[in-house]
């Protein structure tokens, strides 16, 4: 039998609604470059949704390279981004943000979270050192949402960090790869009753374009065979940047290809219902596990789901399991990651139940 | 009545092949990142398609991005690439090259080619300035094949260059954007007898395996949807060349669906097949506009046939063909390109010749 | 007998006035990075000197280093410098411009230089390709006073220069490293009624800090130990430079090195004072060339001279002179360079004079 | 009465010995960019202090260009220099090696140092990641002999760093900005009988050139006007690295001001010799608030001293004492540095006994 694969949230093609549009245009033809029609009518219903009309919107194609194209050129070349240790940026971009010349400058993340007080206390150290115009200046705050532990940023929080940001003069960049999840896991809630996401104080995308200068929308990892949105919610605040996705190989020549894919993700709401499946079938088995006594490293309110686990029943379970490693805890435990997506059957959900009431 | 659309050669989707099979895996769960099974056979199609047991190959998306990628790694930081005026990576990359930190050292092109005499005067005024440690040294000659014009490198060329790039030390790059429609070229001229694309002294895969340091195989203009296979046929030159696809923002998540499409197109044939639609069409523009006497500003045996044309001819023309503009010439004429695809109906063509002429 | 030494204008240490405050401040103690009094006292100087009182002037330590600093942070990342083919930032910085991200766009220079009308034929044909924000984006014009091969732009040049930048939004930028040499040669035919500089129309101080966006003064080739003094006339036009500079690693950490050298430079005229003997030891050398009927490949009024000599004579000249070599030409001839400077005595030009008679 | 500064140890020209072999050879007209016969006398001085007779040699300007220069360079594009979090690269370089594409991986320091024992936990880690070719790849092991705190590296612990480096294939390079400091405080404690440097495990010359890849001698801090001896003990590791310090601006015209002053430092061992002036200096400024009873942050065995003061003790003696800020602690207490030089006279040191006497 084949193994239950749960390690990541991109391992299947695309959603069928995109498959067929795709299938449907396939011998149409489009200008190139995202110029075309879909491109621009994706355009219109993202910034519809996120209550920006003045957006800025530009689609690429993955997550590392959409990092790097907006903090290389949002930053001036002396300033370096604020991040949670933790963060994308800092861990599995092969250096990409360091490479295009900028400083990741860490704060321990509590829950892959940082606070607004953290960077105060970071923006405070840096003045106080007489030469700080030796230090390289933070220029942004950069945050995931949801994080890389699947816990997601209040609306308290973010409308904190966006004060303080304002106070130092800093930009506020959201890097949303799983964006879908923490928006549908607040719905979730709202209509479970459950406060595990915080849904009276969660973060929709019209607080997203209000409170950040730049974010964006992930689409390889909840729904599209591939891309990303970048939105600027209050205009183009880097000139030329379409240029500059060229000039940084994010430019498809097939622009159409990505417009089509958020095209469809953004119409009727299949961003958010798509989602909902891998939040149903990740409390499934944050159920599951909490219902086995499993300890949860960080009780995550999103697609993914962190036991800690003795190394005994991982590699157990790896027999029949592909889980996620994270990091290993002393006395012979280790922290494991279980990663739902939009396409994960219920019924996947189901078998690793059955083994881990086996394995108990 | 819509336009007939010859601009370039990226306006449709992919061809029927790809897609069933990228339908048929929609719902598979692969590995990401390139590490799964369609990628591996694919490489090893590649492999057998070029004769090169050993060569590693790593798919990436754009062009743009691969010439960049390739590039900013195989050379040093003090070398630059020798390339002629009007290679892509001189004109149309938006100055990727130089943002990954290379000079591009260009030689005047003929016909769009740049010649192994050319480059050995250029090393000898190099060598010959006393002080040329101070100037950026010549690390790679960089070609497309097919050019920016649509000509071919002869294997008598290229041997030529091979042995240039030996003397001096030089690794050979070529960017085959379009090398399909380069393979089909020669393999159409074979069957019809005509000498248009020198077929007798015609560069195959095998060739350009051999004769190369690294070339790619263009799959974005030539039925993919996207895709480019960088080949270093002889091994990896560049160690770590995974990751640095990673940090340069060109390694997909769902690198299997690169991987199938190369599968599909090198299976039983499928690009040089495809690839001789393009050319059976190119071939009946450039026949029809040699018959009405229009001058061929270059006699390209591929897939863009470049007339010259007067203003106001190129003003009637656009009322229902579209086309692309190359440069001004005196005289008030200019020229123009028609571009041709593996999906370019027979329709479309004969349709431009009714419009040809009615104009004449 | 030792040779004449000839071959370049930075082959000795510094005018005796700077080795004297050098030598009387040795043990003072100074602050760093450029913070100190005499520092402080140059930039007043040259504000004075530039007729600029709102300048930011920043000491740097070498040209190629400042060109890359000033060039890659004044320029947006997807822009380029327009310069002339035999710019030195097209030839002679080891592709640092192109390290530092940027493109170099040549123009076929004219006697060393490039005129408005080439600038706006460039950016017509720019604008004229649908395409060109796929292209690298002219973002600035870099000009050498005096240029490489010696020559001056006279002040309507600059103020045609100044206008073409601004129809286009473009920044303009004058490499200074010999810029004594240009300033010197006006007052030389002045005072001696000679129009070879064209001093009616001449460049000086006030009209480059009026007319440019950012200039810098050489000091290296100009009777300084080392040092180039940018100035940014109408203000800080680049943020944080100061700290760009710690960044490019061009601040000095012992600064008032470089502000006494200018501030001594800047006091009583001598940096124009010292800069006269180049010029009067060029003519002298002109004028034997002239006598004895050598060609000038370009009649440079500055401290470069250029005659063409046939390989025959170049070869017997180098047994008892040191002098440059420029480019070959065809029928056994070459262009050579013998360079005077601040330093250069009068017996050498005479002992010159007579190995020029002896060969002749 | 002038305040005694002990802010730094760059705060005067150069030593009387420097000045006088610049002013005696001043006229001379010297081979440019490092050729000259000064720079290679230098060079063969060096190689012989280190015993290192293929020692490759270059001189650079300043610090930070050559961690640059040095680190850009020797590691390949994904990889990243492990150092200590308070290591100069990764505090007050402005960014410098992340704007020349490099992540600074940092380890915790413990009293400015970083171990072998942190190096392979590391490692280790890095190792268990299964994604670890998405992450930076460690190339090198940064380190600054002295530190930043004025510790030394032993002998043992440089010894096994090696060792770990090349379990690891790592490159391991040698800040020495202050290295005449730790130099010369082995040879003060030898003749003292003083174990504080623990002079029976020190580092010399040989040993840093047989244990690093690549290490440099600072001499803007130790005795020079400014420049820093790039040493590659085991010959040429980085291709042109004579271009490639063109093109990161870090070539100096009169390259023999920089071969001069260190043929003047390499001569009858003046380096060590005034090097010594520090440390006996530094050695009575901590003996005397020892004896007062103040604590040390850190036992430094060089010319840094790190008391901890409180704060109205700080504000009292900056009117009379300019010292450096390091950072506060709890309670009102912060740590200060007092930092002496070559050129630090004994009078300036008891003035500041008797303020601290004072102030008891």
């Amino acid at each position: 039998m084949e193994k239950i694969k749960l390690v990541s949230d991109y391992m299947e093609g695309c959603c069928p609604e995109i498959l067929k549009r795709l299938s449907d245009i396939n011998f149409e033809k489009n200008t190139g470059y995202g110029l075309d029609k879909y491109s621009e009518s994706a355009r219109e219903k993202i910034r519809a949704a996120c209550e920006a009309p003045d957006a800025a919107i530009y689609f690429l194609v993955g997550g590392t390279q959409t990092n790097e194209t907006v903090i290389s050129t949002v930053l001036r070349s002396y300033e370096g981004a604020l991040a949670a240790d933790t963060g994308h940026v800092n861990t599995h971009e092969a250096g990409a943000i360091e490479h295009g010349g900028h400083k990741v400058l860490t704060l321990p993340a509590v829950n892959g979270k940082i606070s607004a007080a953290a960077v105060e206390d970071y923006m405070k150290v840096f003045f106080a050192d007489a030469n700080h115009e030796h230090e390289v200046a933070p220029g942004m705050i950069y945050i995931s949402q949801p994080t890389e532990y699947g816990t997601l940023y209040t609306l308290t929080e973010l409308m904190e960090l966006r004060a303080i940001a304002d106070r130092y003069d800093l930009k506020l960049y959201v890097d949303g790869a799983r964006l879908g999840y923490g928006l549908a896991a607040a719905a979730f809630d709202r209509e479970n009753g459950s406060p595990l996401s915080a849904p009276d104080d969660a973060v929709d995308l019209p607080a997203l374009a209000r409170l950040s200068d730049v974010f964006y929308i992930g689409g390889t990892k909840v729904g599209a065979l591939f891309g990303e949105a970048v939105v600027f919610p209050h205009g183009d605040i880097v000139p030329h940047f379409y240029t500059i996705t060229k000039q940084h190989g994010a430019m498809l020549a097939k622009g159409w290809l990505t417009g089509i894919q958020f095209d469809t993700l953004f119409t009727d709401g299949l961003y958010i219902t798509i989602s909902t499946n891998a939040i149903a079938r990740a409390r499934e088995i944050r159920y599951t596990l909490l219902k086995y006594g499993y300890e949860l490293y960080i009780d995550s309110p999103t697609n993914q789901i962190f036991p800690v686990v003795t190394d005994e029943f991982a590699a157990k379970l790896s027999e029949s399991v592909d889980y996620g490693f994270m990091n290993s805890l002393p006395g012979g435990r280790k922290v494991i990651r279980f990663c739902t997506s939009w396409a994960t059957p219920k019924e996947d959900v189901e078998r690793l139940g059955e083994v881990i009431r086996a394995l108990d």
